[in-house]
C-alpha cells in the first residue's frame, strides 16, 4: 500500500494520529523536500516519529517515482507531504503511477493552506479563484493574477494568494502550453536558474520565498501600470487584504490593511500568504479587525454595515 | 487559553498529535454537536482521548458561550470542531466573544472538506465559489445555486457543492437578510421544524443527509425547468461530476460520472458532497477517470485533448 500522509502545516506533531501510526509501521518513509517549509526540519521530524525519512525532491518524485513505489504491492510505503496530499501541490502523478502498477493507495488527509486561511476569519464559502503571485524577472512581469483577482472581487468573492518563488520551470511551461502552468503551481524549493536549466545542468539557487511585501509591492506596481494605461482599476492602494505568516505554526502572524499597508508590514519568515477581500459579511469584517494594522482601515466596510 | 481543535474528517484518531495533546490536558473539553457526522459518535471519541466530552450543541454555542469561556482565562478550555475550525463551518463568533473577554485563542487546524476533496484529483486551484444545496421543500426552491454553478463552469472554474439538511433556520434567515444567509451554510445537524419553530417549541427534527442522489435530482430538475422557460443551460444531464462520501472515513468512496449518472449511484451513508467539472487538465481527466462509473462519459474530454 501506498500511502500519501498530510503532515499539516506547523510541525512534527501537527501530523494525525492515524498518520503517524503509518509512519511507525511502513518499510520506507519518503518525505517530499518541499517540506523545508514546516518550521522544523527533516532531522526534528525523524526524531519524533523515530524513523529515519528518505527524502524525496522533485526530481526524485517526478523521474523516480518508480523507486518510491517499489515492492509498494507486498509492503507498505508512505510519502510525507507538507499540508494535505491533495491541498496546495498536486501529487495525482505519484497516485496514477501507483494504480497502473496495481498498488493500492490511501491518502491521509491533514491541514492545507487552502483552507487554514479561514482562521483570519473570512468565510471559505466566499473565495473565489485562488491565484500563484510569481517572482517577476526583467524579463517576465506577468499581471494575470491581478485579473482574476479583480474578477473575483467584481464578483464580490475574496482571493487567496499563495506566494511562490520565481521558477523556472514556470517560465519553461508558460512558454509550452498554458494548461501545464497550471499544476506548476507548487511551492517551489528547489530551483534551477535560467540558465543552468538551459544548458542541462543540475544547479539549483538557494530557495526564494515570496513575502506579502513583495507580493504587495507588485500588485500596487500593476495598479500604476494599468493608470498609465488609462485604466482605473478595481483593486486600488485602498484594498483591504490579509497577510498571513507560518498559519498553523506557534508563532503565526495575521495582519489586516490596505494593499499599501501590506507592502510594509512585518510578517517574519516565510510561508507567507495573502488575502484580497470582497464583500464582507459583519462577522468577517468583526474578525478582520482582530488584526488590524490601523482599524480606521475598516471605516469604509463600517459605513456599508450601517447603510 | 481557548482552544479550537479540528478533529479532521474521519475517526477518533484523525486529531492531530499535538490536538491530542490539547484535549488531554485541557480542564473541560467541549465537542460541537455537530460532531455526529463523523464516523465514530462522542463514546468512542470519550474512550480514545481519555476525557470526558461535554456535548455542545447550536444552542449551546450561541447562547452559551459565555458558559464555555466560564474561566478561559485563568485555565484552558478546548473546544472540538469536525473538520476544521474554521472550514465549512465558522466559529468566529465564539472567537470574537473569547476576545472580547480578554480571554487567549489558539486554532489546531485538521483536514477539511474544503480542501480534502482535492483527493478526487481535482485541483483545487480550479475551484471557483463553493455552493450550498439545500433540501427543497413544497414552498421553498431555490434555483441560485445552480446560477453559481453555471457561473463557474463559464469561468472554467469546478465547483464544490456542500450538501445539506434543508432548515428551518436558513428558510427565516432568508426572509431576513440575504447576508445572513452565507453565514447559515452550517452542515445541519439539529433542527426544529417550521411549525415548531414559529411556535417557539424546542422540539428537533431528525437530522437529514442530502445525498449525492438528491443533489443530482434537485440539478435535473432545474435543468428541466430552464428548458421549459426557453433557455438551454450550460449544466446539462450530461454535466461532469464527482460524487464523494465520507471523505477522509476508511469506508469513503468516490464516483466520477455523468449529472445523470450521479442520480442513481450508490454511495452509501452520509456525509456526501458532490462537484460539478469545469475545464480540466488532462492529469484531471485521468485522476477522474479511476472513480469512473462509466469511461465513455469521459469521451467528449478526450476528444478536447488530442484536438
Amino acid at each position: 500500500m501506498l500511502y500519501l500522509v498530510g503532515l499539516g502545516l506547523g510541525d512534527a506533531q501537527d501530523i494525525t494520529v492515524k498518520g503517524l501510526e503509518v509512519v511507525k509501521r511502513c518499510r520506507r518513509v519518503y518525505l517530499e523536500a518541499y517540506t523545508s517549509i514546516l518550521t522544523v526540519g527533516k532531522g526534528a521530524l525523524e526524531e519524533f516519529y523515530g524513523r529515519e525519512l528518505i527524502l524525496a525532491d522533485r526530481e526524485t518524485v517526478e523521474q523516480e517515482a518508480d523507486n518510491i513505489l517499489k515492492d509498494a504491492d507486498v509492503c507498505d510505503v508512505a510519502f510525507l507531504v507538507v499540508g494535505d496530499p491533495f491541498g496546495a501541490t498536486t501529487h495525482s502523478d505519484l497516485v496514477l503511477r501507483a494504480v497502473k502498477l496495481g498498488i493500492p493507495y490511501r491518502v491521509i488527509h491533514n491541514a492545507s493552506i487552502m483552507s487554514a486561511v479561514g482562521c483570519c476569519g473570512l468565510q471559505l464559502y466566499n473565495f473565489g479563484e485562488t491565484v500563484s503571485i510569481v517572482f517577476w524577472t526583467d524579463a517576465w512581469k506577468p499581471e494575470s493574477f491581478f485579473d482574476k483577482i479583480q474578477k473575483n472581487k467584481q464578483n464580490g468573492m475574496h482571493t487567496l494568494c499563495l506566494l511562490d518563488a520565481v521558477t523556472v520551470r514556470c517560465l519553461k511551461s508558460c512558454q509550452r502550453k498554458k494548461q501545464v502552468k497550471k499544476f506548476d503551481k507548487y511551492i517551489k524549493v528547489k530551483e534551477q536558474s535560467l540558465e543552468n536549466l538551459m544548458k542541462g545542468r543540475k544547479i539549483y539557487e538557494l530557495p526564494r520565498y515570496m513575502s506579502v511585501n513583495q507580493a504587495a509591492e507588485q500588485l500596487l506596481a500593476i495598479v500604476q501600470n494599468r493608470r498609465l494605461q488609462g485604466e482605473e482599476p478595481e483593486i486600488t492602494e485602498n484594498a483591504l487584504c490579509v497577510g498571513l505568516a507560518r498559519v498553523g505554526a506557534m508563532d503565526q502572524k495575521i495582519v489586516s490593511g490596505t494593499l499599501q499597508q501590506m507592502s510594509t508590514v512585518e510578517l517574519g519568515g516565510p510561508l507567507h500568504s495573502m488575502i484580497i477581500a470582497g464583500n464582507m459579511h459583519p462577522l468577517e469584517i468583526d474578525m478582520l479587525k482582530l488584526f488590524a494594522v490601523d482599524e480606521s482601515s475598516f471605516q469604509d466596510y463600517e459605513c456599508q454595515r450601517n447603510t
